[in-house]
C-alpha cells in the first residue's frame, strides 16, 4: 500500500539504516521466507542482528554483512578490520561471543591495487586473532573496471551459543547501557572522505567487541535482555528498534551519553546530531535493573568499555525514544537513514 | 617470487576460476589465516568448496559466494537462483546435504528497479524451498550510481555433516563420474549477453544439487571419495584441482562427456571448448570402483542426474589430466582462467 512512484527505484536512504531501508526489508527481501524455519527459530522475520537455528540444547547463531565504506583505509581502521568486527558484533549482540569460524567473500574492481589488497587482508587477520574468530573459508570475484567502485567485502559468522540475547527483550525499569563515547566512526570516515582538516585525533572505534560482551553476559546474565550494535542510523536507530519490539519508552538522558571532544566539534561543524552516526565498536546493552552497576562495572574493567555510562531507562509508554535533555524533554525522530552514505 | 610487475594490480583472470586465481588466493588471501582452526579442521588453506570444523562428533560445513553474474536474468535462471543453487552446492559437494541456513546479502546500485528486485527475491525463495534451505538471516546495502553495475548478491551457507567428502580423495583406480551435460550455464549466460541468436533452446542448468548428492550418497556412501561442482572454469579446472590434490592422473575420455547439441553448436561458433565453460548445476564425482555402477544408477534415477555418464579413471602419474580424444591421448591444459567474465 505504501508504494509510491518514487519507490520504484531502490534509492540511497534505502541502504541506509533507518525506516527507510526497514520498509524494503519488510515489503521486499524477508516475504516468504520463513517456511523453511522450525517453530521457535529466530529467522529474518524477527529483523535482529541474525538468526539463530536450535542446534540440541544450544543455539547457532548466524549473521552476514557486505562492506563497502568509502574511503577503504580511515582514521582508526579499513574495510577488512571493519568487516571482521561487524560480523563478530552481530554475533556478539545475540549473545554468541564464541566465534566458530568467519567466511570473507571479496568482490575487487579490475585495477585494485595487488599492495592495497594484501594490506587489507593483513587488518582482516589482526582482527580475526584479535577476536579470536578464524577466517575459514572465502571467495574471491573481479569485476571489469568501473563495474565495481574499488572493493567489497562481504564477512558471515557462525557461533554457538546456550542463550540467545535478542533486542527485543526490554521492559519497563530496566536501564539502558551504552559501552562508550559514540559518534567517532562515521565522523571519522566522513573527515577522511572529505579531507576536512580538524583539530584533535578524531579515529573510529572499529573493533570487535566479543571480549567485552563476554565480560557484560558473566556479570548480568540472562539479567541482560537486550543488546544492540549502533551502527547504520547510530544509537538513535538501535533505540527505536528496542523501543518498538518491545513496545516500550526508552528515555535517553542526553547529558549522560558519552561524545569525545572531537566528535562534538565535528557534530557542530556540520549540524548532524551524534545520536545518528554510525559506530563500529559499541554497543547499546539493556538489563534489568538489579544489574545495571555490575554490568556497568565490568564494562568499565575492559579497555573497550572504559568510559560506559548508564545512559536511559525504560518506561511504560508507546514505543518511542524520548530524549531528556536537561532542561525539558522531546521526541528523539528516528531518522529515515543513516546521514552519510557508504559508512560501513 | 612470482610477482612480476603485472602482478601490481588485479586483473580480471584473477577472479576467473583457474590458475591465475589459485595464485592470488594463495600468495595474498588466506596467507596466515588458519592459526584459529582446531587440528583436523578444513579451512582456507584446504583450498575446498567450503570449510569443515569439528562440533561433537559431526562436522560443520561452512561455505561462501558472491555472485556478480551479468545480465542478472538469463535464459534458465538469474542471479537469485544462482546464489541459492551455488551455496547449496558447495555444501552438498562436502557431504554436507541437510541445510540448516542460507545468509544472503544483497548489495544494490542505486536507482535498480524494485521489481527486479522483488522478481530476485522470489527466485531466491524459490530455490531456497526447492533445496529445503532456508533463508535465515540478510543484510541491504546500496552503493550509489555508478559505483557498482546493478546488483550484487552473496550467499553463505551452513550444514551438518557426520561425514566430509573432500575434493582430495582420489587414488588410482577410481571412476571420475560427471551428473549430466555440460557447458550450459556459460553459454546462456554468454548468448544472453550479447544477444547471439541461436537454434534451439540453451537454457542454464542452474539448480540446487542437494538432493541428487544425497541420492549418490546413499548409493556409494563412504566409497564416494571427492565431489567438486564444475562452476568457474568448468569441468577442466576442477579435474586439475581434484588431480593436483590427490596427486594422481586423470584419464577424461572425451566421447562420454555429455554435451547437449545446442551447447556443442555454440562451442564450435566462438571456439571455445565446453570442457572450460562454467556449470551451475552439475557435479564431478570420484568414487571407489567397487560403486561405480550402484552411484551411476542413483543419479540416473534423478531427475536432475538423467545424463549422467561415467567419463574417466584415475591413473597412477603426475598430477594431470589427460584427454583421451578416442583417436589419441594429450594433455588437457588447464585454462589460466573462464573465458567468460562475470558468469557466476
Amino acid at each position: 500500500m505504501r508504494t509510491t512512484l518514487a519507490d520504484e527505484r531502490v534509492l540511497m536512504k534505502h541502504g541506509a539504516g533507518g525506516r527507510a531501508m526497514r520498509r524494503l526489508i519488510e515489503e521486499v527481501m524477508t516475504v516468504g521466507l520463513a517456511e523453511g524455519l522450525k517453530p521457535g527459530d529466530l529467522g529474518l522475520n524477527a529483523m535482529d542482528d541474525g538468526a539463530a537455528i536450535r542446534i540440541g540444547d544450544r543455539w547457532l547463531v548466524m549473521t552476514t554483512d557486505s562492506h563497502v565504506v568509502q574511503p577503504i583505509f580511515f582514521p582508526g581502521g579499513d574495510i577488512g578490520r571493519l568487516a571482521v568486527s561487524g560480523t563478530v558484533n552481530d554475533l556478539s549482540m545475540m549473545g554468541a561471543t564464541e566465534v566458530l569460524g568467519l567466511t570473507c567473500a571479496v568482490v575487487i574492481e579490475e585495477g585494485f591495487s595487488r599492495a592495497d589488497l594484501i594490506r587489507i587482508q593483513q587488518s582482516m587477520r589482526s582482527a580475526a586473532i584479535e577476536a579470536n574468530a578464524p577466517i575459514v573459508t572465502g571467495d574471491t570475484k573481479v569485476m571489469g573496471r568501473g563495474e565495481l567502485d574499488g572493493i567489497l567485502l562481504n564477512t558471515t559468522g557462525v557461533a554457538i551459543t546456550e542463550h540467545v540475547v535478542t533486542d527485543a527483550g526490554l521492559r519497563p525499569g530496566d536501564h539502558i547501557l551504552l559501552t562508550g563515547a559514540i559518534a567517532n566512526h562515521g565522523f571519522a570516515v566522513m573527515t577522511a572522505r572529505h579531507s576536512l582538516q580538524l583539530e584533535g585525533n578524531l579515529v573510529s572505534d572499529v573493533a570487535p567487541l566479543n571480549g567485552l560482551i563476554r565480560n557484560v553476559l558473566a556479570a548480568g546474565g540472562r539479567h541482560v535482555v537486550a543488546m544492540k550494535d549502533p551502527t547504520r542510523g547510530g544509537v538513535s536507530s538501535a533505540l527505536h528498534e528496542m523501543a518498538a519490539k518491545a513496545n516500550v519508552t526508552i528515555v535517553l538522558e542526553e547529558a549522560a551519553v558519552p561524545v569525545t571532544d572531537e566528535a562534538r566539534a565535528v557534530s557542530e561543524l556540520l549540524g548532524i546530531d551524534p545520536l545518528h552516526v554510525a559506530n563500529e565498536g559499541k554497543a547499546v546493552i539493556g538489563v534489568r535493573p538489579s544489574v545495571a552497576n555490575a554490568v556497568l562495572n565490568a564494562l568499565r574493567a575492559h579497555p573497550l568499555g572504559r568510559d560506559a555510562a548508564i545512559v536511559g531507562r525504560v518506561v511504560e509508554g508507546r514505543p518511542c525514544v524520548v530524549l531528556d535533555t536537561g532542561v525539558g524533554r522531546r521526541l528523539l525522530v528516528e531518522p529515515e537513514g543513516e546521514p552519510l552514505p557508504r559508512i560501513c
